[in-house]
């Protein structure tokens, strides 16, 4: 570990991947069908997005796992070189309504695109997975909407624990299979049960500080005095998230995640929140919850949230989220900013010269105005979504360095404060 | 003048403007709502646009040109720092079928978006662009379609030539007011007519060689040694050009250039072509035209066209062009390549890991394949258009650069056959 805060459960560390590291906690910005809407990797890249998300449901249906391993895998076909994380399309898939069935076995479901069937099960999830060459693969776990009964919730948890194991198994036979093929060239033979993990945490009573100016930069930079210990910093293989279920109670989230851990995963994912539950109620799952798994392990928070959520998830002790707000809200004229949320659209900036967020410095906020921005919005101009997605990406991606920052430098509370006092 | 190629009429000249230096033959993107579709001003100035084209009409609707005025202008709304062009209105106001009816005041028109009754005359559009702040301002003219009869086209031609006299009387009384307002300040008094014009033009027999290495770069550099010769090097004020009219009927068109040299511009375009008249009488009028306007002022061929014709009219002494082409296209997922037109979005490219063009030097070609652009379009990610846009003006403009080199270099001739050859 880099820094745990002492006035919270936050903590700094560093994901060791395939394709890099990535510092922690760490946002995900999402890239549905391999590519961040609006967005060229260039300006990805010049932001300083450490890690993408990308959604397994959509690419399998189009242009296939199979092509895009044709093509040599994902990183290649989209020309990133930088982590990815793909999601297992479980939630894809469910989200479909009346689209989807769930059995023992795994779902069926029929495509958005064309209504052809398909069937999704754990072991396929790992396959398509595998093919897109992700450095961090998830389970198929099944996620329940908001509100469902304590039956429904319990029994969505306890097929997920069932999933995850044959996930496990498949992932295990397939890594070693590939390994075999590799024979001895292959230089992390019998690591993966180690692998991945937030660099350093295995040892709960180390605090490295580390000098600020490594912490501004967008990629991370190492040197050689800083004594990150990691079971394997430089793993090749992909690593495997486990997911915790149980909607918002605590004793099945506590029966999910024992089941995670005692199966053992090189990471583990929160899932099944933010989907229309009291925010309160989030936050105090996601801190029950974290408490519960491996300290020397990345937690996963998917799909949240805004600004504010950054902060107070990190805080709870969560090291990589995720969410489609920055992108989507960023289409329909709306920015997040300094100030609170923006919808840049509304007619009272149409002679505004002002930038987007005059605390910000991303290169929108350096160089065009409110008011041209919200020309290109009422004009329909595709620059619009662009310039909007790249601010949005910036001040999220600011806000965990921000976050990072505060952690390292002791004084979280005073970043988590500032939230809280927030209109 | 740079250079003048020995073997055709082509020619390599500076246009100077209030927002800096041009290197002609130029090819100007289109920006219609003060955005070329799906670029950042950013990118237009990576890939080297040295002057873009804004519509008048469109900013005239939508935001207005009073609250672009008021915003300090185009350049600044839109956060250009180069060279603008705006057209007169006219073209677009003609375009709305059965919205427009033309008088000999000027010409009504409802608005494409609202319905709401509009009036432009040779006064109103100069008072638009003026208040748009564009480096190159269009006079309104008639431009009417392909085929049109002798009496329509000449009808058109002759109010063109009367609106041209009133919006010259315009723009020099507008001009005069400005400079009495600045007072002796004003650095350029009297010298709008002499103002800007191509480099050096006027010495008809004189030809600088420039070295190479000043015509690789998109934005022109220029060494104290250079010996540019220009009435006004460093005009402070927008320029005005006429319109030559006349359809493909060269007694017209000759009648037209007189009265327009009799006026007085300070550069020349050819209008009503590309209309959809048979590429050969394109050529014939442009060739034809070019020669009765005066060399040492810039023309500008309007809407024109694929890149063969950049190299054809160029051969024909051409200094400016502008169309739509490669931005549509790119958007309908065509891209223009050494090798000929590709459409990407076919399913033959589905596998195909290769640039968008193996002979391109730009930064999607050195990056993204054409597997992944084709996936692009077919999934409907806006980065389709990003890419294969950004690409096709890079095509455009680089063209353009080889075109001004061969000028240089004195060997337009061998361009000119390759471009003939070719399928």
């Amino acid at each position: 570990m880099i820094a745990r805060d002492p006035s919270s459960r936050a903590r700094a560390g560093l994901l060791y991947t395939p394709h890099g590291i990535v510092e922690t906690p760490a946002f995900m910005p999402v890239g549905t069908s391999a590519s961040v809407k609006a967005m060229t990797q260039e300006q990805l890249e010049e932001i300083g997005v450490g890690m993408l998300l990308a959604n397994t449901y959509h690419l399998y249906l189009r242009p296939g796992h199979e092509t895009i391993r044709a093509l040599g895998g994902l990183h290649r076909f989209m020309s990133w070189p930088r982590p990815i994380l793909t999601d297992s399309g479980g939630f894809q898939v469910m989200s479909l309504k009346g689209l989807g069935r769930v059995t023992e076995d795994g779902v069926w479901f029929r495509s958005h695109l064309d209504g052809s069937p398909h069937f999704l099960s754990p072991e396929k999830a790992m396959e398509i997975q595998l093919a897109l060459g992700a450095d961090i693969l998830m389970i198929l776990d099944e996620c329940v909407e908001y509100p469902s009964s304590y039956e429904t919730t319990r029994r969505a948890m306890q097929l997920t624990g069932r999933w995850a194991r044959r996930a496990k198994d498949y992932y295990d036979g397939e890594l070693a299979r590939i390994e075999d093929s590799r024979g001895s060239g292959f230089g992390v033979r019998g690591s993966q049960k180690e692998g991945t993990g937030v660099g350093g945490l295995e040892d709960e009573d180390e605090k490295l500080e580390t000098p600020n100016s490594k912490l501004e930069a967008g990629r991370p930079k190492f040197e050689a005095g800083d004594s990150l210990r990691t079971p394997n910093p430089e793993p090749r293989i992909p690593t495997l998230f486990g997911i915790v279920q149980g909607g918002v109670d605590k004793s099945l989230r506590r029966e999910s995640a024992a089941e995670m851990v005692e199966i053992g995963f090189q990471g583990y994912a929160l899932g099944g929140l933010s989907v229309g539950e009291p925010k309160s109620e989030t936050y105090d799952v996601v801190e029950s919850t974290a408490e519960l798994l491996p300290p020397d392990r990345p937690r996963y928070l998917m799909g949240v949230g805004t600004p504010e959520d950054l902060v107070e998830c990190a805080a709870r002790g969560i090291d990589m989220m995720d969410c489609v707000m920055p992108t989507r809200n960023a289409r329909n004229g709306t920015v997040f900013t300094s100030e609170g949320k923006v919808v840049v659209k509304n007619a009272r900036y149409a002679r505004d010269d002002g930038p987007l967020d005059p605390a910000c410095g991303c290169s929108v906020c350096r160089r065009y105005s409110r008011s041209y921005i919200r020309h290109l919005f009422v004009a329909g101009e595709m620059l619009a979504a662009i310039l909007a997605t790249h601010h949005n990406l910036y001040f999220y991606l600011d806000t965990m360095r921000k976050i990072r920052h505060a952690i390292r430098s002791g004084d979280y509370n005073k970043l988590w404060s500032r939230v809280r006092a927030a209109p």
